[in-house]
């Protein structure tokens, strides 16, 4: 159909029309009654969503520069961390760590592979470090790491953790204050079903406590806390998307947390089980944590580029290809924030056909059937992240 | 009338209604054929608005966002730089430049002063320095400083400019390639006429050639500029302000820059036409240069605290009161970006009501008039910054 158009990435999201009512509002100034209550209530939701009592730091950048808040807060020269990576985000974050002077300790895994606990106690074991950093979701694999696990063993050899949960907040459960996660960065158009543009940081006492020596002015945490504080912002923030994200955080816990995450998890279950029924290798692991974007290997012969070419071509969906060495072998579909379960099936439909045609040795009329019994007829017994 | 509001401070702005329609719009992917040409577009129509043929660096931030790009690709510890201020901003670029370890020589005026391009020759003639970092306007008093001259002196003297025309570009003339601007920083949310959440970094060869050893990641500029080359970003950009920054830009180069410039000129001429009919006396400088936000001290016996609040109260008007030490003494009337002078008009209209009463000796009855006449009869014979 002419013009119609989908987006199916991980990150932008969709965004529902709310949500972009709210983006076309008149502008209202940052300082004024007009603004605050909005500011107060995006706050306030943030903290819920983030499952934390603290204050929920809101910077008009994007998930990465939100990421770089917490290292120029709590990295200086010279100081050991340790850095576990397993994609394109997680290596990002060793570079970022050693170029703010970090002596880095990089706990690498191969991408698509899963942290595990025990590594890390053994790194931690032979070196101590100040900070883990750990990425949540890699957005790039569709791994999804027991944060849980890695900021007890942290805790355990006094290190901070810090979490990039830019693409898992709001669709993977992440326990900010209960597992003593001190840093957990988010950004504003994954599963918070915003548009792009503005970061989020909550912040512990212990890591508040810990900030350390490299300049910064615009991520400086304190600067920005005590603004909020008062409710002001220390910038001019973008009023727009700030409002977008208010009413986002109302759908989100109008839905229900608890009940988003179960959606997360259904979703993440019927796509896999669409495309295993095609006949498809995932390359996410087949686990209810992968609820973000299941990567999935173009099947023998065919290259990810022309799925991703393919279904943009003919049918106006964006999908995600591979990152770095992965582009080409594996494409990825997104199912984070404003997606129910038909946009599932669309994608699988979809990719169905475009595969068909492409001459990949595929099993037809059944990826469809299969992701909606896998998402109506598997009641998510535990809500918990395994 | 119930609800209907007024946006009248020098930033935010109001915006375009065709604006705030793009921002409506759905999200697109950033790295897709769907957002590529709204990117080209608007990074060649900045550096229209910007008079540069070189790269301008787009970033999701704030403009101080934007203006720490500048200092911490320019300031390595120890190096001497010369900040001039004169308000609230060029003190922040002074504590900006000094925690990034910069030996700073800090030419510091009393708000409400011009810098003057002698007194920079002066002080560099004492002791040299890599950059002088001036601000273009400012927004705290209404000054405008003859950044041309400035730079010139620079230049002299082998130091580069860096110049804040955060709340200048788009209002007042600044010919970043022709004057030898090294870097000319701005945001979205003042003349551009969009919201906040973009800034922007013109960057001149001399100036990516002399970056230094602070730690930068998401502000880097290498980084930014090699992605824009290929018309990709380095990090997620806020898709929808791009959007908006797009229209907004080609509704202003629509108008046509020259006559852009010439109207504010004439906005500044009316409203301080205006104020000084009702008796009112100046704050910033009564010239043709004071095109972005008229400072007035409040009349005698008159705290600006009640002109705001009055202001706001009874008819929905944001206009900004003093910052600093000139809270309760002066109000700023904006008049950057989407402004005609009927929005002149109303202010003046307003703060003529209330002050009367509030009792102030005003003269009624005039102001609205000398404004659309200073406006209309006053002919701009150079579109110069004198």
């Amino acid at each position: 159909m002419a013009g119609k158009k989908y987006l199916f990435t991980p990150g932008p999201t969709p965004v529902p029309p709310q949500v972009l009512a709210a983006q076309a509002a008149p502008i209202v100034h940052h300082r004024s009654p007009d603004f605050r209550p909005i500011y107060e209530s995006c706050l306030t939701r943030l903290r819920e969503v983030c499952r934390t009592e603290r204050d929920v730091l809101l910077y008009t950048a994007s998930g990465t520069g939100a990421f770089e808040s917490a290292v120029a807060n709590l990295v200086s020269p010279g100081e050991p961390h340790l850095v576990v990576s397993a994609g394109n985000f997680g290596e990002r974050w060793a570079t970022m760590t050693a170029g703010y002077g970090a002596d880095v300790d990089h706990l690498r895994y191969e991408w698509g592979e899963t942290p595990d606990p025990e590594d890390v106690r053994a790194r931690l074991g032979e070196r101590e470090a100040k900070a883990v950093w750990i990425v949540h979701s890699e957005t790039s694999t569709g791994v999804v790491s027991d944060i849980q696990a890695i900021a007890a063993v942290a805790k355990e050899a006094g290190a901070l953790t810090v979490v990039d949960a830019v693409s898992s907040l709001g669709a993977v459960r992440c326990e900010t204050d209960a597992w003593g996660l001190d840093v957990v960065v988010s950004g504003s158009q994954k599963a918070l079903m915003t548009p792009p543009g503005l970061g989020l940081c909550a912040v512990s006492e212990a890591a508040l406590a810990a900030t350390g020596t490299s300049p910064r002015f615009y991520f400086d945490w304190e600067r920005t806390r005590k603004a909020q504080a008062k409710l002001d912002a220390a910038f001019t923030p973008s009023v727009s998307l700030v409002a977008g994200l208010d009413v986002a955080l109302g759908l989100l816990l109008e839905e229900g947390l608890e009940a988003v995450l179960d959606r997360h998890i259904r979703l993440g279950r019927a796509c896999r089980a669409g495309a295993k029924a095609m006949g498809l290798e995932l390359f996410s692991p087949d686990e209810d944590r992968s609820a973000v974007v299941t990567a999935i290997r173009a099947p023998e012969g065919v290259s990810s580029d022309d799925v991703v070419k393919g279904l943009r071509d003919r049918f106006g969906m964006t999908i995600a290809n591979g990152q770095g060495s992965l582009k080409g072998t594996i494409f990825r579909l997104g199912h984070i924030g404003w997606f129910d379960v038909f946009d599932i099936t669309a994608q699988l439909g979809a990719v169905e056909l475009l595969l068909t045609d492409l001459g990949a040795d595929i099993e037809r009329g059944v990826a469809v059937t299969a992701a909606l019994e896998a998402y109506e007829h598997a009641p998510v017994a535990d809500t918990g992240t395994a």
